[in-house]
């Protein structure tokens, strides 16, 4: 088998973090860019793997990035090429290390960097003199935004490029095109913002679905005070305790009583004060059908809902609606219900390995619904088994995610000067060329489901029967 | 091995129902008591084990039992006793069958009665024009009671005797008894429902438990679409509708603005307007320490606080809070969040059988707290494994509630003129004596542990700090 080479990273490359994620995008970079095989390198606190990585030729550090050594760490990899014809990559997929700050300073380097998450340092997440509205990930992202805005343009830096935040941004617009196509509204490709937030609005889009199942499982059973997941557990703990939050379109006729705006930054977005992960949706995906999913924050329900705003932040003509929607592995359902009845973090932390799963599918796509065709999924059904088959150390949760990442880094790598971007900023239609051979089958499904379809009728929910996409009606009561 | 007879069963032996519990209880009945071999029965509109009961000299009769022809069906098998020395037992261990009514046409007929639920005849689960008033445990239970009052004494009817219903009742007073002891109030036992109501009262009892952890699990996942559990699927769904209700004792200051009171009746429990199985309290267990349960309706919760006041009905001097905490296998979680989230049921329902359960316990007891010695749990911790040892044809769900029928069985062919009773108002050391053989690990555990211990400090709850105890702590927000 021989992959396509997408490009040369002249300087070194370094991975922040060598967990699920960072395992996994090692072989995509061995695979698909040119570099000096003696410039590449991994900081993790945890040794692990460092077996594993002397016998690759990758130089590990033994190293906590801090965010008091985090500039004299980078600049020891990067100093060097700052003004030279050099560029390096930093690559960080780590937990508790700031975001912002790295990027910040790699761009300071003429390093070109690429995160999946914006990731605070150690403290933030679980910090209980916090209100929750600094807990949000609105605030998380606002920081990096304002950072854009102050610095804008100079080396690229790509923030929150994994399968989501990440790919499902580039499959919105897919699924836009398509919509459009199938509604008899077919139109050639907008070339900006506006042109894609005004066709979203023209299709009549209500609002967006980050709308997974992952049906992955192992012959074991959870182990009572093991907190299970098919990704990071530290970062899925995380999310799972901080407010629910989403996207708010200008459709929306009712609001939580426990939900907040914002008044300052984007304003696309509210977020609940109760933890994410015990706040229940109705959603939708091809294999089950109707189901719960955990309203859990996530930096593209931010990103979308913003993206695709018609008029101004306030008092938007548009907006639509965006959330996560995740049904994740069963284990790690029990895992939530356990971690929140116990009061205490599991002591035991397991992310379910490649080799370990017997069978299972992680789908994950992206739901637009309220159009005239109802409700559209447009994601990726990569299970278990094909991901086996496309590359070594990951699951398919973590192929969908890696691959996301090699796709932002050949787009930064051809993008140099775009200084820093979301997702929903970049070309989609290339990253979605580099990242498809991973993703399994993709696939769109058109749905009658609504979530007035599938209710229990015996408790007088407090429903919105004028229109079924109103977020009242997607809230489980 | 030999087995203690309890006694002759002098006419015929009648089961309703043979599905999990039915199944189970033929061994015992098999085991411990005299009877013709020729006059036992087990009707049954499923003849899925036909063959096996044929096997074993059991009449088979391929029929549902319905409100039009349960009264010929009974009359068929006992009414030539009903006035002749011979008297035969109609033990009803099936669902979709009205409880009262067999009950009261079998006192009619001269004929031992017993159940482990207070059953509907179809349609009252899921009854979309009721109230959900109408469809608790309260108003099938009130039912039970009028009759007793309307008709005291007479042939002796078991009511709700399985092992919750049924067994945990006598475990709170096995419970008093120690916490007694242990905080050197020793006393002779209470001779009556009014010395234990107030030796309750006097140990400062605030509320009851009824605490479970079921851990049996299997090799293979959940299968979307099946709905799984250790005992009946059906029973277990209805409940889940039905609406959450509890006891409701009098050291309340605060109920959910979606609880509600009964004015008619023994107004010793309230409801809220919300499926039981989507209802959390924090609660404790033995093996897990702290966790979630559901707060599915049980007839035990209403019959615990009302035998336990002490004063009137509408303002008593005294009344414990009482409900089930019910944490079912972990496959069984999934299938509630599964029916749940997708607004259907399941197309398949399994109950784990005995010979593929690979391993764990149901741990089965009452938590009582409040008190000078904070919480005390006193259960059964029985393992699967030792469940095998001890009977066939049932894993250890099974046979907790078995066992506790075979006790109500000995009980009341000991006492054949008790009339209608529940498992409060009989002899709890002679049902555990016989019971207890089959119980595994019979335990007591203090544990300092309160709802407010545990709690997760970032979304300020609405706690009552001045009272642990409070339902409004108790209750997951
Ligand atoms: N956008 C997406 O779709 C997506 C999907 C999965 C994971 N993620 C994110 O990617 C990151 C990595 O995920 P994962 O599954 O590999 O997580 P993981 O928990 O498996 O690994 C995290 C790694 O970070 C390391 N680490 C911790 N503190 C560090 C520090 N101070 N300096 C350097 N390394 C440190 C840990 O030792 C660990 O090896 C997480 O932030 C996660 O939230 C994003
Ligand atoms: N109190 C307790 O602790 C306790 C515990 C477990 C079960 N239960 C109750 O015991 C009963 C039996 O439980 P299970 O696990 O054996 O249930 P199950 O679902 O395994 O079996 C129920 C049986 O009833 C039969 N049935 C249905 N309609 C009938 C009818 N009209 N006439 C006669 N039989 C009919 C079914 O065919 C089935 O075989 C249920 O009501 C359940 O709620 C009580």
């Amino acid at each position: 088998m021989t992959y396509p080479v997408y490009g040369k990273i002249s300087g070194p490359i370094v991975l922040i973090g060598f967990g699920s994620i960072g395992r996994g995008v090692l072989p995509l970079i061995e695979r698909h860019f040119e570099y000096d095989s003696h410039m590449i390198h991994v900081i993790d606190p945890s040794d692990e793997h460092a077996n594993f990585l002397a016998q690759r030729g990758v130089k590990f550090h033994k190293k906590s990035l801090t965010e008091d050594n985090y500039r004299e760490i980078l600049d020891g990899f990067f100093a060097a090429n700052t003004s030279g014809d050099k560029q390096g990559f930093c690559v960080n997929l780590s937990v508790d290390t700031g975001s912002l700050d790295i990027m910040k300073h790699c761009r300071d380097l003429n390093t070109l960097y690429i995160d999946t998450v914006v990731e605070p340092w150690p403290g933030f997440y679980f910090n209980e003199d916090a209100s929750p509205a600094e807990r949000t990930n609105y605030a998380l992202r606002e920081t990096v935004r304002a950072e854009k805005r102050a610095n804008p343009g100079g080396t690229t830096a790509v923030s929150c490029c994994g399968a989501n935040p990440g790919m499902v941004s580039w499959f919105v617009k897919e699924a836009l095109m398509h919509i459009a196509r199938d509604t008899g509204q077919e139109c050639e490709q907008p070339q900006n913002r506006e042109g894609w937030a005004s066709l979203m609005q023209s299709l009549g889009v209500k609002g967006i679905h980050i709308a997974e199942r992952d049906t992955q499982y192992v012959r074991e059973p959870k182990p009572i005070g093991t907190f299970i997941n098919t990704w990071s557990v530290e970062g899925f703990i995380s999310e799972s305790f901080q407010p629910a939050e989403l996207g708010w379109g200008s459709h929306e006729k009712w609001m939580p009583e426990n939900a907040h705006k914002h008044d300052k930054g984007c304003q696309a977005a509210i977020y609940i004060t109760y933890p994410g992960a015990l706040t229940r949706v109705h959603t939708w995906c091809p294999t089950p059908g109707p189901q719960y999913g955990f309203l859990v924050t996530h930096n593209e329900a931010i990103s979308i809902s913003d993206y695709y705003t018609v008029g101004d932040a306030a008092t938007p003509d548009y907006r639509p609606t965006c959330h996560y929607a995740y049904h994740p592995c069963d284990q790690a359902v029990l895992s939530v219900h356990e971690i929140f009845g116990s009061g205490a973090q599991q002591k035991v932390m397991k992310i379910l390995s490649e080799d370990e799963i017997v069978d299972g599918v992680d789908e994950l796509g992206v739901l637009l619904y309220g159009h005239a065709k109802n409700a559209y999924w447009y994601g990726s059904r990569l299970s278990i088994k094909e991901a086996r088959t496309l590359a070594p150390f990951q699951n398919a949760t973590g192929l969908q995610v890696t691959s996301a990442v090699l796709a932002g880094m050949v787009w930064a790598l051809e993008n140099p000067e775009a200084g820093i971007v979301e997702t929903d900023e970049m070309d989609h239609k290339r990253c979605l060329e580099v990242q498809r051979p991973y993703l399994g089958p993709v696939e769109g499904h058109y749905t009658d489901w609504t979530p007035l379809s599938t209710r229990w009728d015996h408790f007088n929910e407090e429903i919105d029967t004028s229109d079924p996409w109103q977020f009242r009606n997607i809230l489980a009561s």
